[in-house]
């Protein structure tokens, strides 16, 4: 009974690990459509997106089965949720992923991105997708350790949130409304990509150690 | 056993009736911060999420004691899950509140919205408020049909965020970068909680009838 339960919650953090993979491949191209103003990128992000939506699926199918199954109880009871929510964060993750492709779309053959902002906006895409690649290595290897670290890291996402409000309120600001407003809009979705990413290992931690990590300071 | 589960059960959906009608007071406040420019009640909107959290938390420990305790299987099981994942999406809608209470108290003393887009962004507000003030009765009489209906009308907020940025992005925009930022993460905001309450009430018909809705025409 209880070797059946843990050859199934394996194969269920495989699979969760396996869409972080997926969803990282997202927001790298994502980004890449939109800083190059690739029409053909944007729309495989956002035709892609299924794939995630239907490996979310096979995730919640085979969780209810494990619960209904196998009636875990206290811990095992709490990993199994653990694991469905965290397969809705990952899937959310996906869905801001499709976001940022579709600003990029909205100004092909132009670029959202104006030269001066550029650096701020390839930071959060890149801190973003950095925290995606460690939040797979967190769910494959139940890392702790590095799951407590992204939590730390999440400051650096804050900070360029900041700057790129500075940078388009600036009364050096050219580009107009519209740039300013898709920056704006793309700032949020990759602040909530790193959120979403924080928060899954957040519940790695939680599924390894039975406490939630404390607070970051 | 049946018994115990089934008052356990109704427990939850009152406690997240509850949740729902916090939000709705939440969405409102903020809104009225904004278009009001009241540091005061943006104050107690951010101040009063703490509230929200310890609800959900309470409704978090009732339902993993119900799945512990009384290890339900099938339809059951999924509609313990089901209650989860709406305390965690009501949490959320009080979330986005505080952001637009953020807003508000940023720009106190002045009022973040120009006269001019007033009409759009107040009856954005006012969607989104109806929708949760709709939700909590769709919670409360696991009303099928008002779910149902709550998810078609989700379409009037898309219309209300296209027109916002039809008239941030018009030649005749004259409030600047700032104000159009302002708008188009309010309007972001809003349709997220209008986002949140359609699939609040997509899970009530799924605990009712055991199907999904289909999706909306």
């Amino acid at each position: 009974m209880r070797d059946a339960y843990t050859v199934e919650l394996d194969a269920i953090f495989e699979d969760l690990a396996g869409i972080s993979r997926q969803v990282r491949t997202a927001v790298k191209d994502a980004t890449q459509a939109l800083l190059t103003g690739d029409s053909s990128i944007a729309e495989r992000v956002i035709s892609e997106d299924a794939q995630i939506d239907s490996a979310r699926e096979k995730v919640e199918e085979n969780a209810f089965s494990l619960l209904s199954l196998q009636q875990p109880v206290a811990g095992d009871l709490r990993t199994v949720v653990a694991a469905l929510r965290m397969v809705a964060e990952l899937e959310r993750m996906g869905d801001l992923s499709v976001h940022v492709a579709k600003i990029a779309r909205l100004r092909v053959p132009d670029i959202a991105i104006p030269a001066e902002v550029r650096p701020t906006v390839e930071r959060m895409a890149t801190v973003a997708e950095d925290m995606v690649a460690r939040v797979t290595d967190v769910i494959a290897g139940r890392d702790v350790e590095a799951a407590i670290a992204l939590g730390r890291d999440d400051e650096e996402m804050d900070q360029l949130r900041r700057r790129s409000f500075t940078e388009l309120l600036s009364d050096d600001w050219s580009h107009g409304v519209e740039a300013a407003v898709d920056i704006a809009l793309l700032g949020r979705y990759y602040e909530r990509i790193a959120d979403h990413a924080v928060s899954v290992a957040n519940r790695v931690v939680f599924v390894v150690t039975g406490h939630n990590p404390a607070p970051a300071a």
